[in-house]
């Protein structure tokens, strides 16, 4: 008989091994828990990650599950969702570029909430991150174009079948009850693009990777579900997408890798920008432009440059994250575009100092969203022109190892984190041949 | 300036006071609440209830709140998901007919769990939970019919809204607090209709309770969202129906009560079945027809009737809610249809013996779900005709107060409950002049 598209997943989930794993996966996968653990390091004291902890703390079981970048030690349900919750807050985590789903945000926390309470070693780990993003991934190409573009929180509604199929992995279920699994990651599945922007978005993302392992538990105790929650009629492909592509979920499964497809951002702020920052910091640098001396930018690039980021009146950290005007700003008073140039401080600065430039947008539908053209006209007279064709952390100009290791160091800095943080990345580096794969979270935390 | 549709709500769950609210609506809620107790009571013990709770116990806080039915005590929010699981698990509670929604599950777990914690009067609750019902079925209403049709669980997608509102006004929080309360609320909503028939339909129904809870006190400590979460462009109307009727949100609110239209089932099983069960048992009583002297039924009835119930194989309790050919045979051998009669061993009597008729469905576009004809061939030769117009249970025909009190004593039979049934419907027909609200929860839950 043939198998439905739950049981085709549900047997990849259960049948691969970690010598299927091509060395390149199991690269990408390190790095992405470096970067994993940067970001998670940097949102630990956001407030609303501040305000998830004291009012949910509250419905939560004592336990022993690290959360990273503090002090605190709870369940391993409520360490996922916290830690999930931190990783994504900043909008700073990974991208997978044709879903734009963050990964790892839903299954990094789960993954190592389960190994510190039921433990194993690092090829475990690793397997199950892999295998948990690569059905995320391949579940969020088989919803796109339409599902994030009606209105789905795409990290959030697909990272819960990843965290599921993973923690299914590291409990080695049958492949019925990885098909339950999946079944009750599409009873909780849920996030809105609607709560972007908002606290409220922590929600869904904190959700998916603490609904992951409660998805796969039930299923362990034999919490059964329908033949077939991802492709049913009324499964989660059909009702979620006004135009699934049912082939996308299995079309290469095990040789094409998703997961492996991951990128990194330089910068926080939308992905959109960042061609754009690049060209702020060499203008910077190399041309010595400041600020002060700007009197209009005109940027010409992809129509969604200036869709998502013509806001020249932005008065929050938040929403100056998608602000070309404020960043523009920014980056070339301080010559950098870390979070710090991103808080309420930086947004009044640019604001009060009256240096937003006037930026006029010129459409460009040949271009990709990973370059722009830049012309500066300033106060001298001179125009600066810089094109930039490939910015730093798309997929053609990936992020080195070393660079993710300082962003993790910046960002520890930006949080004040005091600890080593050469030893957390020596130790991702190290999973694979690591006996305890959740060793690496004593390094994360803080002293209680 | 003109209030979005979300503040409109938020205004209208703030500004009510009991004074505002009909006495026939005041009554409804209490038969709701009845309602709820006895289907609880019944569903305490099922299987799917005992793995719900030993798999996410290890993931609750300690507590005092009660589970209904049951002797264990657990914190606020588990106790919401529970009696929401307990109370929906055998699909025997109320029903709002125009969306198909079960009102009172995601609700009344929610606003008892929280008087147990933050002692209310009977006033206080009773207002919440109409409040939430009448936001939960106004939300419905403007989704439908797209929204159930496409694939969402309804009761739990509009649940947890209703569950957030009436927590929300239990905290007596401010307009702007409630709007980020329905926005926490579309940040967790969830449920997918291809999971009915199976376990995990629970966590849904039961997340909407506890999700409900934690909505509202996450916009009390500040964690704010979007400014129109329910009517916003990517809001929780327009991405969850492929045509929604926004002012259905607004229409008549506070004039017209959707949640006085509440309906109850005097059986369990698909309401489309319930004129069908009324003409066997009338033909039981009344003509003195037996299982075994049926050879062939002809059913003339709403297209939904065969659609949802020609199932002439079931073999498990829970698909032979759904058959018309066990239900006929069950209802006509033992002249009931209680829980017992839609039971495994129920199922394999009607299924060893024989008895299951043939059955001729004839689709009747002009009649609705209430009502249908019956023609029975016998053995002896002589057909038997019955033609119920509308059956108990329908907007047309409701379920007096005897009779919900008589279906609590049964479902309390059902589950073995011993302890004075009468108590709670009586705690329940005065809760408006009750100083604690949660004080019939205490007549509800077994000795620790």
């Amino acid at each position: 008989m043939t198998k439905n598209i739950s049981e085709q997943i549900a047997a990849f989930a259960a049948q691969t091994a970690w010598a299927d794993i091509p060395a390149d996966v199991r690269h990408e996968a390190k790095r992405s828990l470096l970067n994993y653990f940067a970001t998670a390091i940097a949102g630990s004291n956001e407030i609303g990650m501040k305000k998830s902890l004291s009012v949910l703390a509250p419905f939560a079981a004592t336990g022993a599950c690290k959360i990273i970048g503090r002090a605190e030690q709870v369940d391993m349900a409520f360490a996922a969702y916290l830690n999930g919750v931190s990783a994504n807050i900043y909008d700073f985590d990974d991208t997978h570029q044709e879903t734009v789903i963050h990964p790892t945000a839903p299954i990094a926390p789960a993954v190592f909430a389960h190994a510190e309470v039921r433990p194993c070693d690092g090829k475990a780990l690793l397997k199950a991150f892999i295998i948990g993003g690569e059905i995320e991934c391949r579940i969020g190409n088989a919803v796109s174009p339409s599902h994030y573009a009606r209105g789905w929180h795409i990290t959030a509604t697909c990272g819960v079948f990843g965290a599921s199929a993973a923690i299914a992995g590291m409990l080695d279920l049958s492949e019925e009850q990885h098909v339950w699994a999946l079944g009750n990651a599409a009873a909780y599945t849920s996030g809105l693009v609607e709560n972007l922007g908002t606290m409220s978005k922590s929600i869904s993302v904190g959700n998916a990777a603490r609904n992951g392992i409660l998805s796969a538990l039930l299923a362990q105790a034999g919490f059964s579900g329908p033949t077939d929650p991802l492709g049913g009629v009324r499964g989660f492909l059909n009702v979620y997408s006004d135009l699934p592509s049912l082939n996308r979920m299995t079309d290469g499964l095990g040789e094409v890798w998703e997961i492996a497809k991951n990128t990194y951002k330089p910068y926080p702020g939308g992905i959109v920008m960042h061609p754009m920052i690049e060209g702020c910091l060499r203008l910077y640098n190399e041309a010595g432009l400041r600020a002060e001396d700007v009197v209009e930018v005109e940027l010409t690039g992809h129509p969604l440059l200036r869709e998502r980021t013509d806001r020249p009146d932005v008065t929050t950290g938040r929403l100056s994250q998608i602000s070309a005007q404020h960043t523009i700003a920014i980056a070339l008073r301080r010559g950098k575009a870390g979070l710090t140039e991103f808080n309420d401080d930086a947004v009044g600065e640019t604001l009060r100092d009256g240096i937003r430039p006037k930026v006029r947008f010129i459409d460009d539908d040949s271009r990709d969203i990973a370059n722009v053209h830049m012309r500066v006209l300033t106060r001298q007279g001179p125009a600066h022109e810089i094109e930039i064709t490939a910015a730093k952390g798309g997929p053609d100009n990936p992020m080195t190892d070393r660079e993710l290791e300082d962003k993790l160091a910046e960002l520890a800095e930006f949080r004040g984190f005091k600890r080593d943080v050469q030893a957390i990345a020596d130790a991702v580096w190290a999973l694979d041949t690591a006996e305890d794969a959740s060793a690496v979270m004593r390094l994360t935390n803080l002293p209680s």
